[in-house]
């Protein structure tokens, strides 16, 4: 994502956030290629002071935003968090975590990017507006839960559409030049899905490069009445 | 609910349970004309060694459930938790308890109480399956969410449902003689509801009575192919 954002225009700044930035090869070495248009700060959405020291950098640096990515998200960690199979592996202390990262953390981070995200609006881009674009998953949806599983997850996701559209509906009605939109990337071949790709049906496990070609199509040509909705890569709404 | 249970039948015990026994004044009343019929459990379903000594307890005294409705809920705690009227005043810890409460406790219980819902199955009801009544609220829908704010409460309804959902798709892939089905109560005259009254137009303030009526009516009825729906107090289904 934010390789093709700075491929893909000459001009504008990208500010990546992670939890270790000394850590981030991949970021590190888009800093060498675009140092002056690329900054790095440390972000963890579980520690809110993170956030706000993070907003508070961007606000004296840049003084506005017109795109903010929420793309954080959990769904495994080796012996300590697995995706649910059955109802009976369903364990508190999963469902909070994964609630914590993939629900809490984004609401957070546009709470805190707010001010910025109305000081930016429109400008600077093709879009009359500022996005804000939630990485969701279409297993959030639950009209679409065919096959149960990953209480977890799913439910996080759903938190996050609901938290998503109910922010969506503030935004319209303070008449903010600013639209909340829900993304659902494919299944992406990423760290995130690598213990779960052997059930993808062929064709259907995309690469990142394209996967985020679609959504950034999708967020250019995001425009108001698109607030609060939930699109797949390919641009077809999702049912909630 | 309990009333309501224990006066429409002649037979059949009706388990209640609650935080604090001793002070739960209106189930003592009713153990006090029921004695027989009616037992009072400890449980907080924030504790789950709580929900796991009560699901022993029945286990003990009656092998088997054919009914389980999980009422237990937050919107406010008068110092600590308040519904957000913005972004601005979503607060990490409100999200978390709240979801803590009204969407991992319920699943929790259903956890806990599975084995003995199939055992009990349709028996010793009109129904030919067990259910499990998740009471949501219709603020939990995200295609339904015009008004925006109560940030906390809506995600973790909308979580709820999702989980619900994914459980009741397990109980159709096992074959289990088990539904669970979403209940929007409507707005009722409770201390859940107290602070909030003043806005609810003229006649939709329910009585617990008649809502208890409507909820009891749509579980007796309660079909195989209703399971993992929402449905409002009048029969209605709720959009996702």
């Amino acid at each position: 994502m934010v390789k093709q954002l700075l491929q893909k225009s000459e001009k504008g700044h990208v500010i990546a956030t992670c939890r270790k930035p000394n850590e981030a090869s991949g970021l590190l070495s888009l800093k060498n290629m675009f140092a002056q248009r690329l900054s790095i700060l440390p972000m963890d959405v579980t520690d809110e002071s993170t956030i706000e020291a993070s907003a508070k950098s961007i606000r004296d640096r840049y003084g506005s935003l017109n795109l903010l990515v929420n793309a954080s998200g959990i769904l495994s960690i080796p012996d300590v968090l697995q995706p649910e199979t059955t109802l009976l592996k369903v364990e508190k202390s999963s469902l909070l975590l994964t609630y914590e990262i993939n629900a809490v953390g984004p609401i957070l981070v546009i709470k805190h990017m707010w001010p910025l995200l109305k000081a930016g609006g429109g400008t600077g881009t093709d879009r009359d507006v500022a996005v804000v674009a939630n990485i969701s998953a279409r297993v959030g949806s639950i009209g679409d839960n065919r096959l149960g599983g990953w209480h977890s997850y799913r439910s996080s996701k759903a938190a996050l559409n609901q938290l998503t559209k109910t922010v969506s509906v503030e935004f319209a009605r303070r008449k903010d030049p600013v639209i909340c939109i829900l993304l659902h990337p494919g299944t992406v071949d990423t760290d995130l899905s690598k213990p779960f790709q052997r059930n993808v049906p062929e064709g259907k496990l995309f690469t990142k490069e394209y996967s985020v070609q679609k959504l950034l199509g999708i967020i250019d040509h995001a425009k108001i009445q698109d607030n609060g909705k939930f699109f797949a890569w390919d641009g077809q709404e999702i049912p909630w």
